[in-house]
């Protein structure tokens, strides 16, 4: 069965965010008033596999090993057979 | 009012994604066979504003002048005053 993987991955409440910081400055340099930029990122594959558990288990090592940095990333994991997908 | 904004920024549709091919060749190293690798950038704010439609139209330019290459660029916008937020 296939599966849809979806990881978001943010930086920890306190890291500092100097990407967020640039834009909240660069768009109030054009005149937008914002406040509490923050960004995230998410990676998204398909995996193949039958039990739910087992690809869940897979991905959080996936994230420990290589996909984040567990010192200073929070990540969330979502898996989604195929089949019942939304919008497809 | 105070507004919650996401914008969710992806590769427009056959566009290359370095960062995706290295995540997927690094996942294969490690031995997770895993395909269709791709990956989204989410910036999260805060607006001041009376209206969700002009707020909408104030990020769509955002995005069109700062947060978003149009070229290579989707973008997806979500405005949800802070009152209506879940998990608050």
């Amino acid at each position: 069965m296939l599966f849809d993987i979806e990881v978001k991955i943010s930086l920890k409440r306190g890291m500092l965010n100097p990407e967020a910081t640039t834009i909240e400055r660069s768009l109030d340099l054009l005149g937008y008033k914002v406040k509490n930029v923050k960004t995230d990122e998410i990676i998204k594959f398909q995996m193949e596999g039958e039990d739910r558990e087992v690809i869940r288990s897979n991905v959080t090592d996936m994230c420990e090993r290589l996909l984040c940095n567990p010192v200073i990333h929070d990540y969330k994991i979502n898996v989604i057979p195929q089949n019942m997908a939304c919008g497809k």
